[in-house]
């Protein structure tokens, strides 16, 4: 038997022990793995540098090598995150519907773990943290799939949760780290619709795409924001250039940043070559269309592919309009149903923008930097789901539950 | 391009102009369609009698042949029911969430439309328009992909909606009918996750298995029904022999009739041939393990494969359990996580039983045959889904709907 196979046979067989877990069971567990990661302090430093040797060997850059860098504060970032987590809402046993028949049968419709999740992540030790304490929070198992540049650094912190599992009521099996991380293992994955309940990717574009376009197992697709602004006729300048400049600026990285702008013609020539000259004096570089390269000489001609493209960088793309209509269209063919936003003073322009993107939040007069779990107040996230089914939009708990109905009876029969 | 790629992205422009529908433009849009298919009875009888020409010359069986066939009273009863379609209330517009944040910032999560949805399905006309005004009603747009053997039948029924549609306000491309049945384009359809948001197959399990096994768009699963029922050594004798007679018998075709029973050692050694004798009375067939064998002489043995068959027919598996716990991992290994149930007046085992058990409905002293949209008070069912994710169950017009986060503001930044 294969790695993937074993490993998903026993998180199955862990998930049945998890899914009868209490609260209170889960919990204590939390705060045991939250006190063995800083017991272990020492040896996941240890560990981690071996990944950080190889890494520089193999020359990774600075950015990736510190994205896998472990120190004494981000062990205790992971441990005070886990204590967070313990203090959050259990939405297992939650009940979303109650039904009594007239024959006197009652149904409960009640929220369950998922089972076993699947996690596909890249060179972060932080995932395997995250992900492992999510997945027993919410009475699921996981099997985790990691980075080979990560490899040392994941099993310690791996070995560190099943020390302290091992002293608790919870099945040790409930957390599984895949050894092998070629990518023969990364396909099988995608195909261990027996043991595997969903897939949750997590990285860059280019993971999850593969991920979304190879797998059968059911997937969390999470991740990339082109994102836009689009500035209607009736904007408020002040309001338009806040939101343009905290949409793009205040963390170029992330997938809520904006990529694009969307201006309406009338207002674009009353004031579009002052808002582009305090843009570009923020340090944007800027891709305009035509209208925008004549009226500001600075601008760089936008390609077709620049529509498309989330930069996630001091760059922005910026296009003329005539109407709302065609930024609507605009977004719907070159957006990546994330986060999307209007500037307007006209309710009705807001209606069709709002009811019209394909998104999974849509924002009037507000940056689309708040589309976070938690900015919404969820607590926790793990991750902002840009599909259309079972979530959509910043996952708090809940989207690691499935539904169960139970239906009690005193020997009701259908006619 | 490919007739699949040309639908796909019709149906995804139709499905733009769907979304912004009110719920009386789809209303009447369906009461145009429950008319039409009245009005052109004659000729989708003359068009389905060429189905069943076809289907005849390559004999089919008549059990088949009785799917294909429409009649006045089978056209009657579809128009029928797209008026009870009328009458349920409309998820899109539904407000699930309202968070109000200290900045001013108002959050709703609202159901929406999912977008495009692809119906695979057998011989079943009747699908074409379920699929069709459930898709409607619920501001998808929709591709529809029947079997060549009720080809003429099919093109019939779609043209009616055409002609509906068209006196309207929702588009007419809402609604597609692939005309290549082929094998090829419905594996075109399982990779076309740009055009379609998910894909629902229905019909029998090897039709179900290919499409969960092969498609990357995402699947709503419906079907299989590997159902048991398991008698506790404190059942009720009266009872116990009711709701298998009922689970087994009152319409053995369906997903949420029992194939196989379980029953404790010691309920069985006082009651087991009683109860066997009146099931064998009752027309079944019995497959046993070896201790119903020797106290039963007229049970055939049961093999593996038994235990993990959907017989659908007056047959049914029956195997002893030393306890709940046995009883709760035979299901887990050979069930279909669909519909189960215990019969106890045991608490304790109940509850074991119910939250072991990992099923989509799980029932206490009731017959499992109660799973159903219609039994849970739904109104419409899509299916019942097996699958963890996004919905699980008898799933009413909701299970055709996203969320989407509409974000109102005067302005906001994240700082």
């Amino acid at each position: 038997m294969s790695e993937v196979i074993v490993r998903g046979k026993a998180a199955k067989a862990a998930s049945y022990k998890m899914s009868g877990k209490t609260t209170a069971e889960k919990n204590e567990a939390l705060a045991k793995i939250a006190d063995q990661l800083l017991a272990d302090k020492d040896y996941l430093i240890s560990e981690n540098a071996k990944d950080l040797e190889q890494g520089k060997k193999n020359g990774l850059p600075d950015s990736i090598l510190d994205r896998i860098m472990l120190n004494e504060k981000r062990i205790e970032d992971m441990s005070a995150a886990i204590r967070l987590l313990i203090d959050l809402k259990d939405p297992v046993g939650e009940s979303l519907e109650t039904i009594e028949k007239e024959n006197g049968l009652l149904i409960k419709k009640n929220r369950v773990p998922i089972g076993v999740i699947g996690m596909i992540y890249e060179a972060r030790p932080n995932v395997t943290i995250d992900a492992a304490t999510l997945s027993l929070k919410t009475g699921n198992a996981v099997i985790l799939r990691g980075s080979s540049s990560a490899s040392y650094s994941n099993q310690a912190l791996v070995g560190s949760i099943h020390k302290a599992l091992a002293q608790t009521s919870l099945p040790v099996d409930a957390v599984q780290l895949m050894e092998d991380t070629s990518r023969e293992t990364a396909k099988e994955l995608f195909h261990l619709n027996e043991y595997l309940d969903v897939l949750i990717p997590r990285g860059g574009k280019n993971l999850i795409d593969t991920v979304v376009r190879e797998s059968t197992v059911p997937v969390l697709e999470t991740g990339a924001g082109n994102c836009h602004i689009f500035i209607d006729e009736s904007a408020d300048y002040e309001m338009a250039e806040n939101i343009v400049i905290n949409g793009k600026t205040q963390r170029p990285s992330v997938c809520n940043a904006i990529e694009s702008l969307l201006i309406h013609e009338s207002w674009f020539a009353k004031n579009g070559t002052d808002l582009l000259a305090v843009l570009q004096g923020k340090g944007i570089e800027l891709y305009g269309d035509e209208t925008v390269c004549t009226a500001f000489s600075e601008a760089k001609q936008a390609t077709e592919e620049d529509w498309a493209t989330e930069y996630l960088a001091l760059k922005l793309s910026v296009k003329i309009v005539k109407d709302v209509t065609e930024a609507v269209e605009h977004i719907n063919q070159y957006g990546t149903n994330h986060s999307e936003a209007i500037i307007t003073k006209n309710a009705e322009n807001a209606d069709i923008f709002l009811n019209g993107v394909d998104a999974a939040a849509v924002y009037h007069n507000a940056s689309t930097r708040f589309t976070d779990g938690f900015e919404f107040g969820y607590g926790a996230e793990i991750g902002i789901s840009t599909q259309k089914l079972h979530a959509r939009g910043p996952m708090g708990l809940p989207a690691l539950t499935s539904t169960k109905y139970f239906i009690y009876g005193q020997g009701q029969i259908r006619g």
